[in-house]
């Protein structure tokens, strides 16, 4: 039986998180849904030992004791981390990992480490589906089945069924993120799926079509690895020239050029936790509603989002508020507007611009 | 000139303004509305050499360290501190002071130490109105004109206009924290004041009175100043004795079974800042409605007061809500409910009882 090598993408610097995520510490390394970072989430969904290989992970170089301290399990003793020098985004980073996978035909699955799978089973079995297509050569992408007419996300219209791999669908088009009533007429439509970056693909197939469609992507990555040992825990790119690299996505750099992209719609429970909303409506709620961690007292209080980190968020009476709070930042906006945490870092960014500090 | 001894007191625990006041500091040692604590702008208001003398304060032992600190100015240089050894609520402690002023004649202006006065000069008016009254022997209370029909307040009701002391009248009687209803009717028949707790007396009338009224309390404060030296910068009433005094407040024991009991009615923006909400009612608003203290930012948001220490608050799209914070609490309330604040206080009490910790 092939070994999928799980390929987990760690290079974000997700700050959508803020005041939690910061660039020092971004949110795939929070615990905020489980008592487990993330990251480590991710990394637990492809340590079955019957489906998956040793791990690649390709994360910053300055998280890299954020990211060994994760992976000291005992099952995660073969784990190879890729530390890039400056972020490319994600089409220079899976050609390092197909690239350290030996260009084989070993199969990758493509895993952001930031997102949230609450049910493993369809996951996995998601997994089984799009393996004989992946072995084949397509480039397979997982597609959430939509839950509502999300503006946040792109979307993936299916084709045709394949007939070489039940359960997977060529794709279609790949469609930007779109405005409400276009995500509500895909929505009634059917066939739409969200695109969840998540990707199962064979090592030589994706350096293949990098190489037709993003050419100074995949000499840059080859250069930047010419004559690093690839066989370290901790595996290092040359810095000037993976910094000579293009940066891209993986999304526009191949998929949406390449042949023979397959897609495999799922349920399982998934979310980018994009947003503190995102992240409220996967918490566990209590009968109010709340939906409280850390120490936390809320009396009297409804449909709340309370977190509390080092330190202790106490109320009375309120409703519909999100609460973050360590013990340097407490953060406070109705459900629904988490997008203001933008503006207000970019705010607070502005106001505390450091100040000319007398010498000694 | 008669020199007025200010006599201060800040015996009290205020924890009405949790979670930022605690028994360790209580509210009149924060600096919640000026750049000073409550306890400072108290004693600066009675700093004036023209009519007052050195200053008699009366707090509790725990806390000598916070008023000797506040104390420190070379026009309190004479200032004397009686330190209880524990609390006896305001007759006992108005005793003491009029022990420790000699028990003559000398005028006494009490004022609790945590209360705000925004109009000084239409306070200091009062107190030349008062003072020919107080210096025949009347006992003079302030009366606050009230701005609207408050049941936290107990009140005062006017009697007739004193012949021998002009802006003075005769208290008629004194009258429990009102039911909304009867605080309205008093309201609407004027001739009634908000009992503010500040009351200027001699020495001499307040003890006779005290020794009538209640001589337990008389003979017990006595007895703990009992070869106890009256002169040094720190008083110290032995501690068996006091403890032995009944407890009870100025009004209960004395005022309200005096005679000769007058009234000063005044308006000079006082406030007993006796919540969350009261703070907010006297900071200053921005266009917003916003009054914010701290390193705070508030994005498109309305009537709130967030006030932060030693950590950063921001928020966006909220309203009405009192924010406090401050390393290692946050309280949030919506406007109006601050009187949540003692059971919020509790419920965290009670979930936060220590634990049995494990030896060593």
């Amino acid at each position: 039986m092939t070994h999928i090598i799980p390929v987990i993408l760690s290079g974000g610097s997700g700050t959508r998180l803020w005041p939690l995520s910061v660039e020092q510490r971004p949110k795939q390394f929070l615990s905020l849904v489980s008592d487990r970072s993330m990251f480590a989430d991710t990394l637990a969904r492809a340590i079955d030992a019957s489906r998956f290989g040793p791990a690649l992970i390709i994360g910053a170089e300055r998280h890299t004791a954020l990211m060994e301290a994760e992976i000291s399990d005992a099952a995660l003793a073969d784990a190879r981390i890729i530390l890039e020098p400056v972020a490319r985004n994600t089409a220079p980073a899976i050609a390092l990992a197909a690239v350290a996978a030996g260009g084989s035909e070993a199969v990758m699955l493509v895993m952001p480490s930031d997102h949230v799978i609450a049910d493993i089973p369809a996951f996995l079995a998601a997994i089984d589906t799009a393996l004989p297509a992946a072995q084949q050569g397509w480039l397979v992408t997982f597609g959430i089945n939509p839950t509502g007419p999300e503006t946040g996300f792109g979307y993936i219209r299916m084709g045709k069924p394949l007939d070489e791999a039940p359960g997977v669908w060529a794709v279609d088009r790949f469609i930007e993120k779109p405005v409400r009533e276009k995500a509500e007429a895909m929505l009634a439509e059917g066939e739409h799926c969200w695109n969840a970056g998540i990707f199962m693909l064979r090592a030589d197939r994706y350096l293949e079509e990098l190489e037709k469609h993003a050419p100074d992507i995949c000499r840059a990555v080859h250069h930047a690895l010419d004559g690093v040992a690839l066989n370290e825990r901790l595996i290092r790119p040359e810095p000037g020239r993976f910094a000579a690299c293009p940066s891209d996505s993986i999304d526009y750099a191949v998929m949406e050029r390449a042949t023979r992209v397959g897609i495999v719609p799922v349920s399982c429970g998934w979310s980018d936790v994009g947003s503190w909303d995102a992240l409220a409506q996967i918490g566990v709620s209590d009968d109010d509603g709340n939906t409280v961690s850390g120490d936390v007292i809320a009396l009297d209080s409804q449909n709340s989002f309370i977190y509390a980190d080092g330190i202790t968020v106490t109320a009375s009476g309120i409703s519909d508020l999100i609460v973050i709070a360590n013990g340097s930042h407490v953060m406070i906006v109705p459900k629904g507007r988490s997008q203001d945490v933008k503006r207000i870092a970019e705010t607070l960014k502005a106001a505390s611009k450091p100040k000319a500090s007398p010498p000694g």
